[in-house]
């Protein structure tokens, strides 16, 4: 997307989005959520509220996320952002 | 970087690497930490200390700061997965 052309998603379709690319990259993965939040260090249930959308996770915890599902990070949020247009467009 | 090969980086240069490449997209776009923080409804020192690596922000204010740079969220991401990936280079 060239520059200028950014379209801005409301705050909920975003941390949705972080829940829906985070489930997806997971399952491609073949690994459980406890198998993820255990390889990251996080809680048990941390992957679970993540991925239903209810959590706004740090920058930093996303990038743990994305290393322990062997994806780079920018790919994670471009599936993220790939999403929530998807939905903007969709609602039109 | 295909699946398989992602370089896990140490915490502290993470988020170093975002203060680096909020600061460069900031100063390109030509706005001060002020009105960029203003702009995005954030504390007036929010930005300051976020350009200074001492901050870990929430995954939806930093898309929200990508949104005001008028920059895509994967964009700024891959400015600091490169950015970290060059200095555990240089350090080697």
């Amino acid at each position: 997307m060239p520059r200028g052309r950014v379209h801005i998603q409301p705050t909920d379709l975003k941390r949705r989005s972080i829940g829906i690319a985070v489930s997806d990259l997971r399952r491609r993965a073949g690994i459980s959520q406890e198998q993820l939040g255990a390889e990251c260090g996080f809680d048990r249930t941390y992957i679970s509220r993540l991925e239903r959308g209810i959590l706004n996770p740090t920058a930093i915890r996303l990038w743990a996320i994305a290393d322990t599902l062997k994806t780079p990070f920018h790919q994670l949020i471009h599936q993220m952002e790939n999403w929530a247009a998807e939905q903007v467009s969709a609602r039109r």
